[in-house]
C-alpha cells in the first residue's frame, strides 16, 4: 500500500477525478491554494496497492501533462489581431509525491 | 511517532472530533470532498506516539465503523408506506493510513 | 526527498507564505480547522530536497515560534483599565511533521 499524493491544475482536476473514477480508483481530494504549480491547483489523496501505483501515475500523466496550448490571439479595439498567429503556451502538470503506508485499515 | 490520516463519513465527523477532544488526541480536520467513502467526508489528520497508536484506531472505529441502520419507510401520497417493515441501511465506514513520520517538532 | 507538514496559526500563515516564496521553497496550503493548535490554523504541504529540510525548518521556527506578546489592557466600561500593566499572551507555534518519501515525480 502507498499514499499518493498529487497535485495538478485547477483546469485538470476534472478530468482527473472522471478518470480516476472510471479506473475505480478512490481518490480524495484536498481543498488547497497556492504552492507547487503556482496558479489554481487541487490536490489528490490516493491509497493503492504497490502493483496499481505505476496504473495511478499514467492516469495522472495522461489528465495532467505540462503541454502547449494554442491560444488564439485577442482582437484589439481596432478590431486588428495583436499578432498574426496563435500563441502557444504551456498548460498542465502534476506534482507528485509517492509515500510509505505502514498500514492500511478500514472499519 | 506516526501519522494517522482517516477519512471518515461527513455524519461521523462531529462525533468523531468530540472523541478526539476527550482522549486528549490533537487532530486536524483537513476540508475534503469526494474520495473512499463516496458520499461527503471528512478527513482528519493525526499526529501521534507509537504507543498511542491503537488507542486511536479504536477512538476511530467506535465513532465511525460501518453499521446497520434502520430506516423509517416513507409514507407515500395515499399515506401508505410502500413498505410494511423498516429498512436496513448501512452507514459510516472508516479508511485509515499510519505513515512512518522521520522527525516530529514543534516550536 | 520530504514531505514536511506544518500547522501554523493562522495570524502566521501570510508571513510563513511570503517567507517561502522569497526562499524559493514550494509550499501548497491546505484548507484545516481545529486541531494541533486549539485555535484557527493553515496547514502547509512542502515537497523538498533532503539537504534543503534545515532551512525550511528555519523558515517556520523564524515565522511561528511561541513567542509572547504584549496585550494593550481593554477600557471597561468605567473607562478604567482593569489592570494597570500590559498582559503578556502566548502566541503562534507550530507543529511539523517530517514524512519519508519514496519517489518524487513531476509531469
Ligand atoms: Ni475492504
Ligand atoms: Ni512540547
Ligand atoms: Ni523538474
Amino acid at each position: 500500500m502507498k499514499m499518493i499524493i498529487a497535485v495538478v491544475q485547477d483546469k485538470d482536476s476534472n478530468q482527473l477525478s472522471n478518470a480516476f473514477i472510471e479506473a475505480d480508483v478512490r481518490a480524495t481530494k484536498l481543498s488547497t491554494t497556492g504552492g507547487f504549480l503556482r496558479s489554481g491547483n487541487t490536490t489528490f489523496m490516493i491509497g493503492i496497492d504497490d502493483e496499481r501505483v505505476d496504473e495511478v501515475l499514467e492516469i495522472i500523466k495522461q489528465s495532467s501533462s505540462k503541454r502547449g496550448e494554442y491560444l488564439v490571439p485577442p482582437v484589439n479595439v481596432e478590431g486588428q489581431a495583436e499578432t498574426t498567429y496563435p500563441l502557444e503556451i504551456e498548460v498542465g502538470g502534476a506534482t507528485v509525491f509517492i509515500l510509505p503506508v505502514e498500514r492500511f485499515l478500514h472499519f
